[in-house]
């Protein structure tokens, strides 16, 4: 018997779209469907065999017994009443988005058996035409459980996550939220500010030091928007933290202080090296 | 006829290594030797057939008419004055230094037939192990001719790069330093900066996009002190600018101004398109 009768996928870009042609892949689900805005986005998915059917509708995925809200964090925020009217009362329901702390609060009002997800992957790529089957073959996936998730949610939907090939951690949507504000949002906006200061016409002599740097800043604007504003507070922080290091740097450069400067790039190099 | 008799490279490192390697392929000399301060160093570059005679003396440079300085810059500044006793008087000498302003002022006074060299190629890796003679297919190389280089000096020179792969451009010694402070250093300030600003418990989580942003923080804090250094005037002009562009960031997630940060960040991914 297969985990689940009939997936629901609220959402089929580069992340929803991955998660239905592993869900197909691994043969978790009887029935996949997907509901998305824009007619090319089911018709490209179902050619995909990433669904079985796609509807612009929310009332496909009725019956659902697992719903994945992997829509913009605003269209989920405004779906949700909706979608909690449309669901059978025992159905679970994840989400993806980048940030747990408001969408989490929210809706775990809504939904009685939902826990939040944030899949550790994707690029700067977006879309169901970039989606891959495997695209969480050995990545991390962060679950952020509270008081209000019911266990057999939190170990439905971590089997889920593993069976599709990712490792699974708990943290709580606020300590989500502070380390993702370091490991993935201050690097997009260091990226964002390294590329904004580089002069345009030098950029023709752009080594791949400068490519690889700043390769996340191909990243959607809006969405990282949605994400750095939702995360505002952690993000002040983690950027002061930023701001000193660089500082530091700085100031042993303007004082040509090179035992303390070689000191500071050792110690960041052995941190990095740490990373593999 | 080969374009040179004999080719003397002085360092066999990643660059010095590759260029070897890339001359013995390219059949661009009769004889290749190289000099190193470490015997296995010259033991590996020539079973890799980077060199046909290796030592750690300079004497093995005599009568090379091409002589390429790829050891770190203080080892280039003190061996300068020896090596220039110990070359033919025509020998063509250029260097391979990431900073072109203090070098090429000092050897230009010592060496008649002398232009600066920076190949944009390379990697966080060292060592003539890492070494492949198609380091410079397709790369950049940028030549730092000055009022007393001589014109078939930098017609050969130019040649040279060219034979083994890369594109010339040429920039005065002081342009250099400024577009490199921008497209290079930079970036490797910021890597570092900010995987100083990770704490280290959080690690284990970190996502590919940390990783590649701070790829480049592996390289050597030895020979990058020594960059950001010798380029200080410049590299405090270009941090000022990135902080500049980091505080219009911060100021827009601070006031919540969703318009503006999408704004900055819409201006920086499409900088960012430009390269590709």
């Amino acid at each position: 018997m297969r985990p689940f009768n009939k997936v629901a996928i609220v959402g089929i870009g580069l992340i929803g779209g991955s998660m239905a042609l592993a869900i197909k892949k691994k043969r978790l689900a009887d029935e996949v469907v997907g509901v998305s805005r824009h007619k090319k986005t089911l018709l490209l998915a179902k050619r995909r065999g990433a669904i079985d059917k796609g509807s612009q509708n929310l009332n496909i995925i009725k019956d659902a017994d697992l719903v994945i809200l992997a829509a913009p964090v605003d269209t989920i925020l405004n779906q949700a009443r909706l979608i909690s009217k449309i669901i059978k009362p025992d159905c679970i329901v994840s989400d993806v988005g980048s940030t747990k702390q408001e969408i989490v609060a929210k809706l775990e009002k809504i939904f009685p058996y939902y826990v939040g997800s944030h899949p550790l992957a994707g690029s700067e790529k977006r879309g169901i035409i970039n989606a891959s089957p495997s695209m969480f073959k050995g990545s991390l996936c962060i679950l952020t459980p509270t008081k209000y998730t019911k266990v057999k949610t939190l170990e439905k939907i971590k089997r889920f996550w593993n069976e599709i090939g990712a490792k699974v951690f708990f943290l709580p949507p606020h300590a989500h939220d502070k380390v993702l504000s370091y490991l993935s949002h201050l690097p997009h906006i260091v990226a964002f500010s390294l590329i904004g200061s580089i002069p345009k016409r030098y950029l023709r002599f752009a080594p791949s030091s400068l490519k690889d740097t700043t390769r996340i800043a191909l990243s959607d604007s809006e969405l990282w928007s949605d994400i750095f504003l939702s995360n505002q507070k952690n993000m002040l922080g983690s950027i002061e933290l930023f701001h000193k290091n660089l500082s530091n740097i700085k100031f042993a450069i303007q004082k040509k202080d090179r035992k303390l400067l070689s000191a500071i790039l050792k110690k960041a190099k052995a941190k990095r090296e740490t990373l593999g």
